[in-house]
């Protein structure tokens, strides 16, 4: 029998991706001050690690083309570190202009989702970030990054591990703090996990890893389980599951924070957060949204004990 | 480094119970033919053994008060078991009626939940099923059993360990061939799972061990693993999710059969289920009971490749 969970951690980091993954896939403009809101109400739960915007262009993203607005409205509060993703150099300097202390780059490792998400090949990727990621570490700017389609690709199903662990390393080699594995599209099974994340720490450091899960499939929480069993402690997450599409009812995309945080305390692992205020912020994202958000706990409420009838 | 997944069986039997445990809950009642359609396509999908229906009085559970015309329409097709639920001795005379064979006796380790649901204490309970399950086994009948709460209450919250273990201990002691321990509120999380399936691997053989466990907070698959790390190899599970609380959208009770065969067919594991075909069965069962079911699979689909745009 294998001793589970002999491996645990006692602190985990939960990386907060709503304002920016959660709100840029909304149909409609969240108003500037409802996001101010959504972020207040995650840091006073506890997040510390907050991707707050993006520095898409607004031709592409315009749900997040208040950026600098943003940023420059809502300072962050005590101990969080708020973060923005950057395609390029005009975004970095964006970024550098709003004194942020933190991005996030990104690429796939499928070339098809690459080409269509970004209009480069992942080798032109890299050499794109080959020359940012440098020159946001001379300005004191941390960079993590993000590798999509680790689990499948939607468009050439399974994606070899090897490549996806090599791109990871080539960021890391580049000076990214954290490389994210993420499962786009939420196909990922256990074994699957276990393989990925095996094959990455051949490569690097357990704290250079992240895995960035999306729950569309029920899967999420169970690849939480195998990363933590081989020793990751850096989850992605988004509060009430916000970003799933919000034109399939129920469907969702992105691992709910309020799901991940009931698991995790329920195996002891401190995270900082308070689920009972992370709870309140889910409620504030659904009313600033406006539509009702997938997630589990969002959806059923923590377990709290009651009196008998 | 744990060795994860070494104690992994090659193939797990899956119990489905969305034609009763769904169905139940309805806050309508399914007309026979539509349950016949639903039965039929969980049969045609592969699934082996399926609980048809109840014997509790239709007095308390009038959605299932046509369980005799179903049992006596729909004959099994060939290599599929039916059960259904039975309260009491009547029920044990309709089930011989109906010759079925198999039958699945229940109780909750937490008393007031076993008394609020049967007007029993579990001592009475297990009184009454001590001289059940004897007569069952003499008129040639497997008896199965539900242990429910073990995860927690809502009205007494932790339940003991020790309690429901040795709840399912006596159970087995009368002639019971598995025990279904089941977190009836969704609350499970995989540390508990492990230290319960320990618990009960110390009084019970695995194969009388089958896991029910519900998705309420995302938790259901995280849970499965455990369980089948710990070699575990009978799952519960309700096609589409049904028998959520069909008044809170979205928010879901039982764990899904097709969320639960994704994930084992992810791990290698056969369990003579065809996906597809599950999926066409869920189909039906949402266009039976006429909503929309909450399980992920049945509303993402299962993952196919597709062309380049």
């Amino acid at each position: 029998m294998p001793d589970l969970f002999a491996a645990l951690p006692d602190a985990v980091s939960v990386y907060e991706v709503s304002p920016r993954d959660g709100l840029q896939n909304e149909p409609g403009i969240v108003p500037l001050e409802g996001k101010k809101r959504i972020i207040r109400a995650l840091a006073a739960a506890g997040l510390k690690r907050i991707e707050a915007t993006s520095f898409v262009s607004p031709k592409w993203v315009p749900q997040l083309a208040d950026a600098g607005d943003l940023l420059a409205q809502l300072p962050p509060p005590d101990g969080v570190t708020f973060s923005a993703l950057v395609p390029n150099e005009k975004g970095l300097e964006r970024a550098r202009e709003s004194t942020l202390p933190e991005i996030a780059v990104f690429l796939s490792s499928s070339e098809t989702h690459n080409r269509l998400n970004t209009n480069k090949s992942v080798d032109a990727s890299l050499d794109l970030f080959a020359g940012i990621v440098p020159q946001a570490r001379e300005m004191g700017i941390r960079v993590r990054a993000y590798v999509s389609t680790v689990w499948g690709c939607p468009y050439e199903g399974p994606i070899a591990i090897d490549k996806s662990v090599g791109i990871a390393r080539r960021l890391v080699e580049m000076g990214c703090y954290q490389v994210a594995l993420s499962d786009t599209i939420g196909v990922g099974t256990p074994k699957q996990t276990k393989e990925i994340v095996q094959a990455a720490l051949g490569e690097l450091a357990v704290e250079q890893i992240a895995l960035h899960l999306h729950d569309t499939r029920g899967t999420a929480l169970a690849n939480v389980l195998v990363g933590l069993e081989l020793g990751v402690r850096n989850f992605d997450a988004s509060i009430g599951g916000l970003g799933g599409c919000p034109y399939a009812p129920g469907a969702s995309g992105n691992l709910a924070t309020e799901d991940l945080v009931f698991l995790l305390e329920g195996m002891g692992l401190q995270t900082g957060i308070d689920l009972d205020k992370l709870i309140e912020a889910g409620a504030i994202a659904e009313q600033v949204v406006g539509r009702i958000l997938p997630g589990k706990v969002h959806q059923a409420g923590a377990f709290r004990l009651r009196k008998a009838p």
